[in-house]
């Protein structure tokens, strides 16, 4: 069967027609953002995109079984509105029946787009066959979704969940969200950044500085790493602490949801085994259990959203 | 039907015969545990128990619909074998199959304590009739149980849930556990003692030190919170450090589950209002969501075990 999902983003709206067999996205779509304009151009657009691949896979719109939408932001517990999707401009949407009054016979779901990601990889990645999974990813931001019982959480109250204010640091540096210490403040390619730059200012000398000229702008999470690797003490430190603070955010998860698997996917988790044996290292040292969940990559990379949405309509009861 | 809970603790074994219809412990006994004897001793000690409670109710020990047991320590994922228990210097010991043993018939189920007190609360207490909840526990340690899906929750590996060894002050003071900044570390009543000890050390003309002469032996949590009560600036210093820690502890909690209802037990919960209100006002500034759990007081104090350990019978699939 074909499921079509959509992973609608600040910058760029992509959609996927997945056949949920071989779990191959057979068509896709992408289309700038129309940022600004009333959602209703927007969901246009997207019934557009989704008719287009039909078109092109020789089928009727009808001939799609489901359409998930996965969206970087809050959902009602209903799972029908958009509450706030700020990099959308989205305000309390009515996403979905926006989107089922173009397609009125297609069952169709409406989710956060990190807990899609963490569906997909139930379905399609690191987590297949696995009962309670927790997917962390570390990019600008951190984004998480948790399986629990072989289905996505969508938070007890039907929040969602928001790993990334967990708080790490009781008193620490304060959040986007104004607490303070959340992980998101010490365990994202932002911090890496943050940290790089300071480097510049205190030690002139150092791999980092030589790498930029000095040149705040030339800082990034993966220069950080890259130095770290070559061997930079101030890079390494840097590393160091990244490494140890993200191992207590991991170890938090451990001992609250005791996951089989912890995922780590985003930018930040390209840097791979150098990553990944450290990190793995720092848990151990500080779980409570002999054994624990393993902390592997996430298996997809940009098409999590698209095939979590896709699979939306398998997360229903 | 009547069911049988134990509540094993390190200084004394309480059981209660429970009617699962009106949760009422209608014959219960109790005894020292003996320290340092083989647990073939404890067992047989346990057993007896038993028997005596079915003889003072005219009914055979087969009259007993389940026994149940709730031990302060890790249990292996079978639920059979106590794996450690310090304060019953119990290691990998078989207590269901010796139980079993003196009662061929009766289901028995093993379990921590603190899931077992979390249970209780289910199925008599505050959280009847919800499907997603926490209990903290707030004495010495910190004890937590979760409620999923209206079930105990055991943690997805069956090592149960360690909510004390969460990271709250990543690089903070050093836990018992070895990691630093555990939510033990600071949201215990050995933390307001701790800081009511300093205090004296550090402010001889505070309330504090003139309701002890001084004496650190005389420091309780419930002196630091009676001081704090009475409108002491020093001891009220620490008291809104405990609730802004205890709030992040919370927020924590809620952005991870997004449970229902998130209840206090434990001797720093019997502060009440005094303790509930500051703690609703700092989560509240912390949380993400609009709608969240509810912060409550837990309804069963000492009878929790107990009432918990007869309930796990419940919980089986």
């Amino acid at each position: 069967m074909l499921q079509a999902g959509f992973d609608v983003g600040g910058t760029k709206i992509a959609v996927g027609i997945v056949d949920d067999t071989s779990m191959a996205i057979v068509a896709r779509r992408s289309a700038s953002f129309p940022t600004g304009a009333p959602y209703q151009e927007t969901v246009a657009l997207m019934a557009a995109m989704v008719k287009d691949m039909a078109g092109e896979l020789h089928i009727s719109s009808d001939g799609v079984g489901s359409i998930g939408i996965a969206v970087p932001g809050t959902i009602d517990p209903n799972c029908e509105r958009v509450l706030h999707a700020h990099n959308l401009q989205f305000h309390d949407v009515p996403l979905k029946a926006a989107m089922q009054a173009q397609f009125p016979n297609t069952p169709l779901y409406l989710a956060n787009d990190a807990n899609a990601a963490a569906l997909a990889e139930l379905h399609a990645g690191a987590f297949i066959g696995v009962k309670t999974a927790i997917l962390l990813t570390l990019g600008t931001g951190i984004g998480g979704g948790i399986i629990l019982n072989g289905r996505m959480f969508n938070g007890g109250m039907g929040n969602g969940v928001e790993l990334g204010h967990m708080v790490l640091a009781h008193g620490g540096p304060i959040c986007t969200c104004g607490t303070r210490g959340c992980v998101e403040t010490l365990c994202t390619a932002t911090w890496l950044v943050q940290q790089g730059r300071r480097s510049i200012i205190d030690y002139p000398k150092a791999l980092i500085y030589t790498q930029t000229n000095g040149d705040m702008n030339k800082v990034t999470a993966k220069l950080v790493l890259d130095c770290a690797q070559k061997g930079d003490a101030i890079a390494r430190d840097i590393f160091d602490r990244y490494v140890d603070q993200l191992g207590s955010a991991i170890v938090s998860c451990i001992h609250i949801l005791d996951p089989e698997i912890i995922a780590l996917g985003g930018g930040v988790s390209r840097a791979g085994d150098f990553l990944f044996e450290p990190v793995r290292k720092n848990v151990q040292k500080k779980c409570f259990y002999n054994t624990y969940a393993a902390i592997l990559p996430a298996h997809l990379g940009n098409d999590a959203g698209i095939i979590g949405a896709a699979m939306l309509y398998r997360n229903e009861v």
